[in-house]
């Protein structure tokens, strides 16, 4: 059975995924390129980067995945389904290379980028944006993309196999976090930590239990 | 000069110091002893125990510590001042050894314990307190004890010079926050993460400026 998982999602110590204020010119709000300068920094994003457990890691985002479901606020800043030529914040030939499902109550047609990436746009419920994703994942497995909403209600639906988050030691202070809600989430899962000489701590979910 | 610092204080990976519902027997609340499990597996707290690196941080509590500030919620659960024979939560030899100097808007007449701990009842901001404490320290370091309303408001107040801090990996949901307020806290110290087989991650915030 393909398998949902979560790769590289970066929070603060105190939980926020993104910062506040969002906006065109700022992705991830005041967090700015804070909670990602770990990963810019591993040699599977430039040569020249480092080559241990966060590279390990951050290698981990593309093999084996057939399909991304991510958030609106992912696909664009607040706002960006009032533009009808916006193409979605990740450039012309995005980082994704499959189908990737845009969660939003604003759908339009879909979007074929470079790449082997095609936008498509669904309102749905995490249940079923899944089996939608399911059957364009061909039995790959699928990324659930974030931003921090978005994972917080698959995991919410109990519905991801893995989960690799990335704790950064800033204190953002304020934004959107990503753990409220998730009482004893744990329980389904091994859990494991891995401290990095980068300063950033890899915190691992691997779902036991079926 | 002497240094003011916070040794193992536990928190979830969501950031609460203390679960929901704190009673007379339930002093972390629901959290129950999930927090401080990794501290009664160490050689310091039990023979047989590890020598890890669990261990290791666990000894630092106690050398060169010349008193010690705990909050009111520390010191016993929530209604402890309507008891005039309330002694404190930590039996009768306390694992202070110093005078400990308790905040709380009930004082009472000091209480000398076995073991050379003394509890004294301050009504007063963390500034006065930490003047009071310096002086019963002579010239050792003090201990900001808890809980986690105590440790913050030190930490706002910029007077801690180091704080050890152990990330647990479960979701509490609820109870009482670290962090709330201290955006950008890290500006002002070096900041280190070691993760311990046992599963919690120590971080550990150092001042580098005075």
């Amino acid at each position: 059975m393909a398998l949902v998982g979560v790769h590289n999602f970066a929070i603060s110590l105190d939980g926020y995924g993104t910062g506040a204020g969002q906006s065109a010119e700022a992705h991830f709000g005041h967090a700015g390129d804070r909670l990602h300068q770990w990963m810019f920094a591993t040699s599977g994003w430039q040569a020249g980067g480092s080559g241990g457990v966060d590279d390990a890691f951050f290698r981990r985002h593309d093999p084996g995945i057939g399909a991304e479901i991510m958030g609106a606020g992912k696909f664009g800043h607040p706002g960006w389904h009032e533009d009808p030529d916006w193409k979605g914040a990740w450039g012309p030939n995005p980082p994704f290379h499959t189908p990737v499902f845009v969660l939003t109550h604003h759908t339009r047609p879909s979007i074929e980028m470079e790449g082997g990436t095609t936008y498509h746009f669904l309102d749905a419920s995490p249940a079923e944006a899944l089996e939608v994703a399911r059957e364009a994942a061909g039995g790959k497995d699928i990324r659930i993309g974030g931003g921090p909403t978005t994972v917080r209600e698959f995991l919410e639906a109990r519905l991801i196999d893995h989960l690799h988050v990335v704790v950064v030691p800033i204190l953002l202070g304020r934004g959107v976090g990503l753990w409220d809600g998730l009482e004893g989430l744990e329980k389904d899962y091994d859990v494991e930590a891995t401290s990095s000489p980068s300063g950033v701590t890899h915190v691992t979910f691997t779902r036991t239990t079926a």
